[in-house]
């Protein structure tokens, strides 16, 4: 058997799970079936790209997690997870993808011939990897199952970060304050898009012995559209060249072991117009304010609120929020899907909770990001870069 | 208004459009509530990483498609789709993640206002980006609507590839030889896998002007995992240096506006094993008889058994599927998700049906990959690429 490569100690994952299971107490759940890879990740350590078909980690009140998946994939949870051999069961291969059987149906039997098929259980109704086919197969399969609804449980038992964590996240943070230096110093007028891509990844993923890592993939690829483009906040690149007298925003993140530290800056080609002059100084006015409510003891809703108040005396609306938690994560999304930086969100701000301040602006025909990754403190904010918090202006 | 970028003609959309209207009568289907991305794009020309947040296109049987997402997605769907804006739909932000209303809830409403709430609905059931709780939304908001499973509906209308699609795909196919060329180029005992996947980036994205195009971002990162972790076929990478006396596969794909060409191959460094030379042997044996079965009337079921058959004589046992068809993708897969290269896929190949022959082997303590992205043709099939089929052997 293969010795996993684990990137935290098992007492971490052994203080995971208890978190997790003292959640699942409150809410009356006997057994959770986590089917979004960060929540399997931060549970198990496994780590794969293979959630493209079903799989999920089964957490019961005793005992260790099981990890479910593809027979194929069994050998990857294997290396990264820390359980038994025993508690990792793969489906055969002729159950991805079938029109006749789904992967759920094989899921439980395997639980009832372990007798964990009844009582309440946790599922994660609205995650991406919980389709509603997968539900249906449980619902056929598990009569004596009661189904509650667990989204975001387990994502909520990550918010406040471990040390351990918080060294990969730091890491993470020099890789994107290298990867904005780079697009300072490439970026200019006729540089093709999908060419200044490349630049970023090279700066995104080679190995640093200061940093002492080389970099992961991003949930998110980078998004750097231009002038009228950057009104849309998730176009990708193409391989058109850049124009002067445009501004473009990059949103990228830094990302070791799955870690993310996203961090925004927008370059005007050009002598920048008097939109984009005012949408800096608003921006960074905001975000004074915003940053100033980002303690111990303050609420998501205090930090979105000063920000959005600072932006009304500029004549500007902002209706989205303004930022989420950060941490480990898998595609599509490097939020954590918990809190929100908006109106109403009175989750109250701990020590080392972790956000992407997400202080973007999409308007009609333009946009605008400057954002801060910050770390909750006792005493107020770190902003986890130090990148230079401003437009960046290159003729 | 901006005027949509558009990789294909209104013709060929409206031609799509009605071959899903076929399936949809076939079905009994009034109304299709399309939320795989792949099939977004394929319908209507939306382009975006929105898919972290619920989105859909709504087809019934008259007039446009509707694009519906998030309101500041709206702007990326007007940047990209063909429709008219009264058919572009944004849902206000604060149903973002939130735990007390779906988008689903809004559409359903939408839907209502526009006529559009009764009758049978076509919803894609085990799709990652149709979640149970988007199916309750809907089940609870359309009280008069009737719900069948429509997965892979669309999905079986994009098997056969347009003229215009296969120009992409060969652009594709251009790129993804570049990409190896560069990985025989870098690859060598001592380099970190992490600085060769910057490599393999900067090969993959970089505008080549004999190419006329760019590098769009593949639907599955590179994978290359070395040694016994290559007996795990979805482990992503990490900094560790290559070591000689290892075997690595590098399966990677070149994308061009979305459309995918994958290919692998596989690398020893150092003098490659017996075990290594036997999998080779055996596997360029078995795509030559799986290759010859690749033409039009014979099924999915011929080339895999043809395949399986030859590594049977080497006493390889394979179990998976070995192969899926290909085309424009987003993440986590670059399959289509129809059929499936194995025992009992009866499918019947057609002209310009294009797969990736996956034939790739993970067995106890290793791995190895040479595949095929092929078009099926009349008289046989086009192998996309031309890198050569063998394993690379690096000193």
């Amino acid at each position: 058997m293969p010795t996993p490569k684990l990137n935290f100690t098992r007492t971490e994952f052994d203080q995971r799970i208890a978190k997790t299971r003292a959640a699942m107490l409150d809410g009356g759940l006997d057994l959770l079936i986590i089917s979004d890879p960060s929540n399997m990740n931060w549970l198990t350590g496994y780590d794969g790209w293979s959630f493209y078909v079903h799989q999920c980690v089964v957490l019961s009140l005793y005992g260790e997690p099981i990890w479910y998946g593809r027979s194929q994939d069994a050998n990857g949870a294997l290396r990264t997870c820390f359980m038994d051999p025993a508690n990792i069961i793969g489906y055969p291969d002729h159950y991805v993808q079938s029109t006749e059987r789904h992967p759920m149906d094989y899921l439980s039997a395997q639980l009832s011939n372990r007798g964990l098929a009844k009582g309440t259980f946790g599922v994660e109704m609205d995650n991406y990897w919980f389709s509603a086919a997968a539900f249906a197969s449980l619902q056929t399969h598990l009569p004596n199952a009661r189904f509650s609804d667990a989204t975001a449980l387990v994502n909520w038992q990550r918010a406040v970060k471990s040390e351990a964590e918080l060294i990969l996240m730091r890491q993470a943070e020099k890789i994107v304050g290298r990867m904005h230096e780079r697009i300072v110093d490439k970026v200019e007028p006729g540089i093709r898009k999908c060419d200044l891509v490349a630049d970023i990844y090279d700066a995104a993923l080679r190995y640093d012995p200061d940093i002492g890592a080389g970099g992961d993939y991003p949930a998110l690829v980078p998004l750097l559209p231009s002038g009228a483009d950057a009104s849309a906040p998730h176009l990708t690149w193409d391989d058109e060249p850049m124009k002067s007298g445009e501004g473009t925003f990059f949103e990228i993140a830094g990302v070791v072991k799955r870690y993310h530290c996203p961090l925004s800056r927008t370059v005007f080609l050009g002598k920048p117009t008097q939109t984009f002059l005012d949408a800096e100084k608003a921006v960074l006015e905001g975000m004074e304010a915003g940053l100033e409510k980002a303690r111990v003891g303050n609420t998501c809703e205090d930090i979105a609120l000063a920000f959005f108040d600072v932006l009304k005396t500029y004549g500007i609306t902002k209706d989205s929020r303004t930022g989420y938690p950060i941490g480990v994560s898998y595609p599509p999304d490097w939020g954590e899907r918990t809190m929100s930086l908006r109106h109403g969100d009175t989750s109250v701000l701990q020590e080392n909770m972790t956000f992407h301040f997400m202080t973007g602006l999409w308007m009609e025909d333009w946009g605008f990001e400057i954002t801060e990754s910050i770390r909750i403190g006792e005493a107020g904010p770190e902003c986890l870069t130090n990148v230079p918090r401003k437009m960046v202006v290159k003729d």
